[in-house]
């Protein structure tokens, strides 16, 4: 009887892990460049860590079970909500600006389908302890540098909530009731349909007519202009401060070398917890499920139990990236040592000094000359060493490129120092 | 309210991340010259997979539960059985041997105590297809190198199984019953008194009280010379194939320059599914915790519903070692750039070029000058760079190094090169 992985699972074989880990260790450069630390938090927490505002869109996909001792536990769907317990719990007292990233696996429950897995990799920062439009800029503009990294061209799309926040509150102050509401305008965004929901349910919340239309003109409200956006949306919704810091925002991208996006007042996210500015991006080549970045800036650690911090964050979809991105990996040369029982030990100590340069194989199968040979083939080997009796006695190992047939005869110290270099 | 994390887990803060990233990569660096490829196996699996052989001892502590689906699943509590599996569902037909390593989290669920967490992580390979003496010793010098690699002395000691097993066989051919007795064994490590148990138990198997006596020689047979342990061995036991190709690892180990170990007959691990060589590494400075490292080979395929391959591996416990090893992190230099509102703009763009090859911070909290400077002395920035309208007018970039105090002016291209090299 065959055991299988569960379900919704997969395993990750030596080829792609390389992929995998070249393309992590290309975004943990650039994340370091911008001075953001490494946080690993646990792979499961509290069910009520999620449950308390991350909003009805994740909590029905939550992989939660109950533990031997009958806590209610999950693992994790996201990072921003476990860092910011992180935080809560032992870096208050750090300097502020508090920059951190992570890049860990999260899991869902939900019905297994093509290319959504029950396991599946983020890669994200947070900034913590600034409300300005400074942090906002950094952020959307570390986010694209992390693409651009590994390859990957996105279309970036900025909103900002305080806006439609600013004019739902004349409706209801009820953060609840927002919510509702706000989830609505997310489903807008993938089918215009929903707008009679939207109407209904603002009209049941009786808000005015007028205040209705106000809204729906923010969410519609979009622009490759971003000031000319921002200005629209003082002549609906105001003279917002909100909207003088979005425009400072929109300015310092231009600092960092972005300039081509799009405002998007629409732009609402999944998620309950944002406040101020959102943003998406969205790349080519991966049908409907284009979305490989998403953030913005929200207020969890005030509901975690600490201070009325303000943080500005996102996460990469990483398997997303994975499918579209540069995933050269750098390769050290690989060499089979080609021995016989005779000159075991020796080809052993040989292997032994190579192996500070590169990728050394000897035979551990008790496979004669040819099969040894053959192996060395199979496995693409870069070089084979002939490690004889002859070879031995003269001090000259016969060294064959595999790729090129080329075969030359080199001592002990011009072989190490060939690939030394 | 503040959330805390769940019972018997931690976070891990950047300083400590970094260490812990800095470790993991040396041992990646060395395993990678070995031939090693990295495998990724989910997170959780059926627990039908670890309570079909991995002993008692491991089933005790597992961290499982019952899915949404009603599945009993659990967190895995090591790598060995995951890769087999992965192997049997989708590597059988790669060519021999398939050499494979995994840096991954574990779990138990046990009573949370000092230093032991429901989460840990292990660093382990799997060498799979060799029965020969050669795939034995170069999965301890693996192990060895390792552990070198990150500056942590060991001692190691190696048994082998095939002899206990063979005179077990004359007593029970009961897989199950031996298991029993091996983990009896395992204790007598830790407890001499557990001798008396063994006694009874065999003694209730009805075993003759020679072959008793045979057992318990065998299992204090030791010594610092190993082919001597290994002839005191066939007095004992009669001349088993076996010892022969222990003979010869022990020769081959030689080779790989490891001289210095103990060969121990009583060294029965904790699981059930080891058959032929087992190993066992303790470090200095850890207590009664010592053991940094274990493995041997065993045959978990064939169960799993593949062939009949022997494999041969180990696992290092990260967690463990990361309290005595070399934990120095090579550190990019860091720059804190210093500006005023009116400098912002182009101080970012100093910021996009500078990032190509250090540690960059500009300001994002909106502070003066003097908070700027401060800021970068609270994180210990090793330099501060003025962006002020002077230095922008001249071309020439004031930059401290704040290690020294030491202060020098610099055009646009001389600071940029100084940090190219």
């Amino acid at each position: 009887m065959e055991i299988s992985k569960p379900r919704g699972t997969r395993d990750f074989l030596p080829e792609e892990v390389a992929g995998r880990r070249s393309v992590e260790s290309k975004l943990r450069d650039v994340v370091k460049r911008w001075g953001y630390g490494e946080i690993i938090t646990p792979t499961f927490e509290e069910l009520e860590l999620f449950t308390l505002k991350s909003g009805e869109g994740i909590i029905g996909e939550l992989y939660n079970f109950k533990d031997k001792g009958d806590r209610e536990m999950t693992l994790r769907p996201e990072l921003t909500a476990p860092v910011m317990r992180a935080y809560v719990n032992e870096m208050q007292s750090f300097p502020k600006p508090v920059k951190l990233f992570y890049f860990e696996n999260c899991f869902r429950y939900e019905r297994p389908q093509k290319g959504r897995f029950r396991e599946f990799w983020q890669f994200g920062t947070e900034l913590i302890g600034s409300a300005k439009p400074e942090a906002d800029a950094e952020v959307i503009a570390l986010a694209m540098n992390l693409l651009n990294a590994v390859g990957v061209k996105g279309d970036l799309n900025i909103g900002n909530l305080s806006v439609l926040r600013h004019l739902l509150s004349q409706v209801t102050t009820d953060l609840e009731s927002q919510g509702k509401v706000m989830r609505i305008i997310d489903k807008m965004t993938k089918d215009p349909e929903e707008e009679k929901n939207l109407t209904a349910l603002l009209a049941e919340m009786k808000a005015a007519p007028q205040l209705i239309e106000k809204i729906k003109a923010v969410i519609l409200l979009t622009g490759k202009d971003g000031l000319a956006a921002v200005k629209k949306a003082r002549e609906i919704a105001g003279p917002l401060p909100e909207l003088d810091a979005f425009e400072k925002t929109l300015t310092l991208l231009s600092a960092y070398g972005i300039n081509d996006y799009t405002v998007n007042f629409g732009v609402a996210r999944g998620l309950d917890y944002y406040t101020g500015i959102v943003f998406e991006i969205y790349a080519d080549g991966l049908g409907a499920q284009k979305q490989v970045c998403g953030g913005g800036s929200y207020k969890l650690i005030s509901l975690f139990g600490g201070g009325d911090v303000v943080s500005t964050g996102f996460g990469i979809g990483f398997d997303r990236i994975m499918e579209i991105c540069d995933k050269q990996v750098p390769k050290i040369p690989s060499i089979v040592l080609v021995s016989k029982p005779e000159t075991q030990a020796e080809s052993i100590k040989l292997a032994n000094d190579l192996r500070k340069f590169v990728s050394v194989q000897t035979d551990i199968m008790g496979r004669n000359f040819k099969a040894q040979m053959e192996f060395a083939n199979t496995i693409k080997a870069d070089y084979v060493l002939i490690v004889g009796e002859k070879e031995l006695e003269s001090g000259l190992f016969s060294l064959k490129n595999m790729e090129t047939g080329e075969q030359v005869s080199l001592n002990r110290d011009d072989l190490l120092n060939k690939f030394k270099n």
